[in-house]
């Protein structure tokens, strides 16, 4: 592997010095971009983009391509390729969001889940050894997962459930049979990001989509004890680096300090907070990642300059601060806007690394 | 009118002392009830519930004539019974939710906009005068309102607009136009909450439904501003009693500080959020409503008890609790076990109020 040009995002993860605030989008190879649009009505379909490394590879790039001032690329994929390799049938319907044949409610299903074969996902993992190769150090590439709440919700609810009635209504008549699914997901997302991380992926995220739906308690007890487990599970590079973990519940932001206490490196923050505010409660325990409202990027160049600004002025001086979206970009954003966007960080984070 | 012979509710929103917990349940004047169920095919349709005050009255008192626990009654109407008074051409689709004929996007549009005569809302008012009259002093009547940004996300979004990204983009790229709507809105709320309050509402609730999809920054400048010029607005009832008013952002309790020092006497808290720390923070300022997640009404007497308990001891020894659920009761509740909830409140309460 060629040696990593850009190693500002893994510094910021780790707290180490840089000299601007890098940074990234959450899901920056998506339907914003014409030529990802192109990629995926050549290759037929969201899951062919995914299950194909020369797709996903191709539109991982297409953002790093198309804007120089990037700092990371992430693994072009989903969180449902887990669930789906546990057995629920994912597939995706032309123009509608993803559906699975089964759900899994019912106590002999959940007796017979079990931790699935990592080769039924290994189309994931020579996806990330091929962006890998193709990045060719540019910048590091960071691996995901659903968290275990998120991808338990996704096969209890099944598609389009997102009032999580059918899980909730789990969690507290028979916490037994969640807390069965959730530590088969926990070993399963442990062996998928392991793997990842086998085939080079330099950073992992995971993405806690669903935590921010839990009560107050049952987050500690149904989300963040089975992320502290993966965080605790992960394995360091093939070159012997410690590969850093970012943890993000999206409308988590209550529950701050005790995310900073698993062991993660970083965590993500959604709009919701303050991000100085997020700081001063989370210490030096770890970074932060996060936190302008993609929906932001749908004003005009002058606004966003200026709440990029904020954001930046926000967290202050120091390091420890990965520049990123509070949430997936969304397809509506002009590309010229999230231009805009980098140039505003690059621009006016120099000033608090000095 | 007669005098009231169940005042718990109004005492605790003050902070007085009480012999116990008073609860009441957001919804629960609703589709969990087979006698709601009832009515509202009688009536042909929810707005027919609403828009008749003998519909109205009736879908009120059920959930009292069943469940004698109960320390509150709320009006049965919608939030979106203001966003039809200003204009947007409210209807319900039979088996659908609300739909709107027209949205408020344009510029030309919102110029326009303007306080809509009260008289078009005057079967609220009647419906609250008839409630009142009904329950003959059983326990208080609780008017509402959306807040302001809640109505003006109905209005720029229009029916299923729940991403927020038209009023977002709206609220960074011409401010002065969603300044204006919400402007005009909360003049509007004002004068509806107060002829609620001359028609016999004996405590004003708003509901800021989707307050907790904003940016913290942007939460004070579009939400919170204007639910404080609401407060500040509010008359006495016709009797010079000081009507109590709680303010509820939904998935707002990071910014639990900030809205205790809007003037509202008691906030509403949703389930994410400890009510034992929220306490702490607010300190004396308010009094606090919620929190169970309705979610567990889904599973056994038991488990009710068990969190109801929970809660109860997490508020801790001292007045100023009204115990609710975090949010609206799911239509999927069995009636009994909301019975075992209001049983279990009484039963576990009294111990915190000696």
């Amino acid at each position: 592997m060629s040696p990593l040009k850009n190693d500002n995002f893994l510094r910021a993860l780790m707290r180490q010095p840089t000299d601007y605030t890098p940074v990234w989008m959450m899901r920056q190879a998506g339907r914003y971009l014409p030529e990802y649009r192109a990629s995926r009505k050549t290759a037929g379909s969201f899951l062919q983009l995914c299950k194909n490394p020369g797709f996903a590879t191709e539109v991982t790039m297409q953002p790093l391509d198309r804007y120089p001032l990037l700092d990371a690329a992430i693994l072009f994929s989903d969180i449902l390729t887990v669930p789906d390799a546990m057995g629920v049938g994912l597939y995706f319907a032309e123009g509608e969001g993803p559906k699975f044949e089964r759900t899994l409610r019912e106590e002999a299903d959940i007796q017979k889940l079990a931790v699935p074969d990592m080769a039924d996902l290994q189309y994931v993992f020579d996806a990330v050894a091929q962006i890998r190769k193709t990045l060719d150090g540019r910048v590091p590439l960071i691996g995901f997962s659903g968290s275990p709440w998120t991808l338990a919700t996704c096969m209890v609810e099944g598609q389009g459930g997102t009032d999580f009635l059918t899980i909730k209504k789990m969690a507290y008549a028979r916490p037994d049979l969640l807390h069965r699914i959730l530590d088969i997901t926990a070993q399963t997302v442990t062996q998928y990001l392991n793997a990842q991380i086998s085939a080079g992926a330099q950073a992992v995220m995971i993405f806690d989509s669903w935590g921010g739906a839990l009560a107050h308690d049952a987050y500690g007890e149904f989300s963040l004890n089975y992320m502290q487990k993966i965080v605790a599970g992960l394995i360091k590079s093939n070159d012997g680096r410690t590969v850093p973990s970012i943890v993000f519940t999206k409308g988590g932001a209550l529950w701050l300090e005790a995310q900073a206490d698993i062991g993660a490196d970083a965590l993500g923050l959604d709009w919701a907070v303050d991000i100085g505010q997020a700081r001063q409660r989370v210490g030096h325990r770890v970074a932060l990642q996060g936190n302008l409202d993609p929906a932001i990027l749908l004003s005009t160049p002058a606004a966003i300059e200026q709440q990029v600004a904020k954001v930046l002025a926000s967290y202050g001086q120091g390091h420890g601060h990965v520049f990123n979206l509070g949430h997936g970009i969304t397809q509506w954003t002009p590309p010229e806007n999230a231009a805009a966007m980098l140039e505003a960080v690059r621009l006016h984070s120099q000033a608090y690394h000095q």
